[in-house]
């Protein structure tokens, strides 16, 4: 049976205060293939876990026993700081799963905890916009794409802030099921994919000033 | 104080196989208002309640229990058809509910609830493009508008399917707390919000077959 019709299993990784849409955008996308590909959600300890914005969604498995992943994806957020623990068990998760998985994808700020892990080392990379340093500054062994909506370099693939996380989803789709699939499900979610990674309609918020702004509004949540 | 200052709370509502963008898009950008704006999640039952694409949300509240509300968000997916029984619950929850709050949002066939309540009687309205009957069907006293990327008509808005609801999220977030807001917001997701509520670029998918084709990728999940 050749991989387009096995199925994929898709693991995403949940951690308090990850960001809603870094995961549900790609999610809506991914979970609108078909049977071909599977979504579990994995954190720590299975359970409920809170997002940023305050909703809760279930980790059906903890880390220990999660099944294989062929595909993983890690949100970013404000939760991002608390995995950046050199210990911690999120980087552990990563380092052991990764390797075995065929694409690894992270949104937002989920690159810095990527970066973090070593795995990025040597690879093409992008992360959030106005909180792009704060993934620069896990490794200066990624090289760094400041303007990019998403990157794709191996079996990696990072995105810009938030919403760029959904057009990176159907970009993997495309890859893996090809471009007319991947077109059916953003017709159908009435999405307008920005289909050209290269094109990054939000390079101008780079660290600008506007980080402060951000962070003032991330702050009172 | 008024209401600009005041806090207001936004109940998320959630039924089996709901889809999980309607959802989603909408909270990540009202969650993102501040702590004027308080999200909570509420089911026929509290407890966790899975999406159509599998991924299970905690519901806080009951509809018994919860918290007067003075925002609704309503979405839509495949489990719409199981709520569009007369005697179900979740109409009885928002014939009580809905009169009492602000603005009741609907995202795609989320509005043929809403419809079948008789709440949208007399109303303009729209819905999700491939399945629009299925909203048209359930009220002949709605002014249903087919090409529209979401209506506001007094206390209510509809959107079009699943990712309009995040252009009218912000729309309602623009109406509420300022254009400058929204887009903040909308800039800090990284999110290139479409403004116009009339631009509508899947009127193309208007029932038009490829409803078919939607059904086929829907049911195989």
């Amino acid at each position: 049976m050749s991989k387009e019709n096995a199925t994929r299993v898709l693991g995403a990784v949940l951690y308090e205060n990850f960001e809603l849409l870094d995961l549900y955008g790609p999610l809506e996308m991914f979970g609108s293939v078909g049977p071909e590909l599977k979504i579990v959600t994995v954190a720590e300890e299975a359970g409920p876990v809170a997002s940023v914005q305050g909703p809760k969604t279930v980790a059906e498995f903890s880390y220990a026993d999660c099944p294989p992943l062929d595909l993983i994806l890690v949100p970013g957020g404000f939760g991002t700081l608390m995995q950046l623990d050199e210990a911690g068990r999120l980087i552990a998760f990563l380092r052991e799963r990764s390797p075995a998985a065929e694409i690894t994808m992270t949104v937002c700020t989920g690159s810095a905890i990527l970066a973090k892990s070593g795995l990025l080392d040597g690879r093409r990379a992008t992360s959030n916009k106005q909180f792009f340093d704060f993934a620069r500054v896990q490794s200066d062994k990624v090289e760094w794409v400041t303007e990019a909506r998403w990157v794709e370099d191996g079996p990696f693939a990072t995105s810009s802030g938030v919403s760029a996380g959904t057009d990176m989803a159907l970009g993997i789709i495309a890859r893996l099921y090809g471009t007319e699939r991947a077109e059916e499900i953003a017709n159908i979610a009435e999405y307008e994919w920005q289909t050209d990674p290269t094109k990054d309609p939000f390079t101008a918020f780079l660290n600008k000033g506007s980080a402060e702004r951000a962070l003032r509004i991330l702050g009172t949540r």
